[in-house]
């Protein structure tokens, strides 16, 4: 069984080296050449274009940076028309619902499966291969691919025989994290109001009644005001908000708390503030209130 | 050393129990009759007035129903007007700052330390005296008090000198736990919405990202749709969103997201869900997008 | 017919006057002295205590700051308890929804009728005599008063048969005055945010779809970024926003516009505006948007 | 001077008959046929494609539905590809911010001037030849087209030299426009909700303080309750909020009473309620009051 893989990233690149060590034969391509080398002294043969990389495939596993990259490669660089009939296609990247869709539709038009499998889990679990994967497709693909999910996650989760619907799950759970980021940010507001310590309230909070590790690490980070370097940038996450609040939109699904957030985020890169870790969107809870 | 313990509802029941059972001489009062005689039972002197239970106490616990019990109780009916200069009250109950800044400062003039320390914990950890205790207040009388707090809780936070700040956390965290519910009330809203198992998306996301118990027991309830028996009322967290609101306002603090669920909350209560378990604010959402 | 008129401030003052000028027979009362003289230069008769003034009054009407002044003077300064049975009561301040509602009930119980008839229209309006006066409560006591009304205003407006009922509306407008200020300021905002001219755009716009009194006042001052001296002021504006909102909640109506707007408030207040002309707002969008 | 209209909608059609009556030449195009026998009837050239239409012209108007017409007929169509240096494309059309910048961009590779000027009045003015203009664009450009604008319009506003700038003034006003119908419906359900009339609660208030056409028009449609048939849907309604909210992120801004607007709109969506005129928004307020 032929893999291209398509995307070394900070995610694709442990992920890739999972499926060499499992002993797949994995071709791969990546925009810029300093992974690739990475991969190549392990086995991994080397691509220079997209296309030539998945012609051999029988199963294609894309990690592309977001809607426009994926665009770029999987359409407008031939990957799509490269691959034949019978080839599983499987978008593991955080992409929008609606170029879900459209791949799925156009994948189909030419006798391709589109799977859809984003993922939980940042680049320690990737590389430990414990990554949660949110699947969603035809049945029989996903049985298909599921050797290769058990060796790059730990638990896979079957969403649904749409694509889209892991997309939608995926940009579920972002929201809810930019929620808890967003609200640990105000709760700090009004405790540093009242002249209390923010950090003590914070590691209160996290380590009772929100012990959980998204609230544990970014209220670290907002408790020592420590946003840099960033873990995941600030104008990321209004991405990621951006893309639940369209696929909302899409089915008529108001979110006024995401409405909220997005608006705090927008005034955090109007500050200059974009290239931040996400956990600096408590910066703006702070400046709203005078306190920063 | 005699304590005064008054209020004996689903929390101060047990709290006043543990206090018992560690050997202490627990002088009790309640509104109705029923826990009264439980306690006496287990040895406690009971009155028949608030102002008689606390005529010789050397400490005297409140855990009243809210602001308005408070004030009629301590205030009202000559709590503090009986208390003796030296006597220590520590106020337990969840109120607003503005009452904790108020009774501070009338204790004080009659030479008595008011401390505030309202406590996490559902019942049952009140039972097994592991409740996290938020205490602020004068740090002698903190100090004096803190083998009460030993049987009463698994840990005690110390917030400040003044007591309102340690209420100000506790609806800070309140608030906070009114956001998760919010945010997977509207999350849930957005993955039916495209056809996906809402109670799927909730195991999901708070058996990884959000494995919080507070997010497992509200999850839970959301994904089966299951609001009665309430747990914790509706109504009664729109009461301590806006307490996180009225306390943030004194100190100019604005909170966007608290607004955003003090309308939702505002909205289940028109359509007669007050009296549902406080997860029930999800159907807003699902009501918002046509789903219900 | 006499007349006991308490609270000679901005407003007051003139309506008094004109009272005083169609020839009825005015007591008068106000907390601080200057305007007691002018009017007792004009005839009136002048009371040094509120209880003095009505003590012979068949019509009391009250003009008094807000909540707590008038709970100040008519209830703890025994203005009713000197009321006898009979006699009318309009009190023409905004005060909120809960006041009103409290006030009607301890003035049936002494057998006086309480009127609300809060007033639009600034200080120029009210010297001419042109106010609209929106009025609720009996219908007979509101015939009876209906000259004194045709004195004061240009036309009056019949609310219902329940006083509050009036102060809802008042509330009302009060609260579509805030939100075209404050969607004002954010338009400009975002016209600013294009390097276009928001003065330019204000005069468009307020001289063309949104050609009315209240776009033109404010959208002139936020033109000129000309805040002082304040018109009516920006803590006054988040006051009658916080009224309107009690007023929504006690009935279960969720606002959440002027829940946004409260919010852009409290931020004015945390940077020390709330001094400034309502028209300030606008400075918290442009803030938010890192424009100032 | 050569005249080529594409697009003979409700706003186009009087707009092209005025500038025949003013004795221009103008070459019309439209999409469907009968406005096109129509101003035949009047006089003007008939031309079956969009790209015909314009081969003579020395100015081209375009009056497009939206963003995606525009870019089909002015980019896809070959309309751009057929013009000659030298000519001028005024598009009066209200279209996004990004489309704008794209098609000024895409003109002056050409050689094309590029104007923006989308107008502010309905369809009466527009018959009228009445309407407010806000152009923007070259200096030059718009002395040379000021005669039209003379014939179209009653006044004309110049916003700036970028294009975009009237597009994002346009959609500023628009925004103005949603809050003020979102405003009166939240301010009708709080009257609602204290059983005051709604009626005479919007006619007081759009005689008095707010006696502006846009809200007499659309308070007269939220009193009577009164949705069908809609003069501007309330879909388009959505558009053109999401048009302004999608202006101001592009540069920063946000607009949070424009993100609490969008959310009422989508849930009057959610209730099949976007073919309802723009007034019907105010549903949503008094369904989530629970009065609907």
């Amino acid at each position: 069984m032929n893999i291209a893989f398509l995307g070394l990233g900070t995610m694709g690149l442990p992920m890739a080296i999972n499926l060499l060590n499992a002993g797949y034969a994995v071709h791969v391509w990546n925009r810029s050449p300093a992974p690739v080398e990475k991969l190549a002294s392990l086995g991994a043969k080397v691509a220079t274009t997209p296309d030539d990389a998945v012609k051999q495939a029988d199963i294609v596993l894309s990690m592309l940076a977001d809607d426009d990259a994926t665009r770029a490669i999987v359409l407008d660089a031939q990957v799509l028309a490269s691959l034949r009939p019978g080839v599983i296609h499987i978008n593991m990247a955080t992409v929008s619902v609606a170029l879900a869709t459209e791949l799925a539709d156009s994948h189909r038009e030419q006798g391709i499966d589109y799977l859809a499998a984003p993922v939980l889990g940042r680049v320690n679990v990737a590389e430990a291969g414990q990554l949660n994967i949110l699947a969603a497709g035809d049945a029989a693909a996903l049985t298909t691919v599921q050797p290769l999910f058990d060796v790059l996650g730990g638990k896979t989760w079957h969403i649904g025989e749409r694509p889209e619907q892991a997309n939608a799950v995926k940009l579920a759970v972002n929201f809810m994290i930019a929620s808890a980021i967003g609200t640990m940010g105000e709760a700090a507001a009004l405790v540093r109001g009242h002249n209390a310590s923010a950090a003590d309230f914070l590691e209160l909070a996290t380590s009772t009644v929100f012990s959980a590790p998204v609230y544990q690490g970014y209220g670290l980070a907002i408790a020592e005001e420590r946003f840099e370097p960033a873990g995941f940038k600030l104008s990321l996450g209004l991405k990621d908000v951006r893309l639940a609040q369209a696929a909302a939109e899409q089915v008529n699904v108001p979110l006024p708390l995401a409405s909220t957030l997005s608006d705090a985020h927008i005034e955090s890169l109007a500050h200059a503030e974009g290239h931040l870790d996400w956990a600096a969107l408590s910066r703006t809870s702070a400046r709203r209130a005078g306190q920063a």
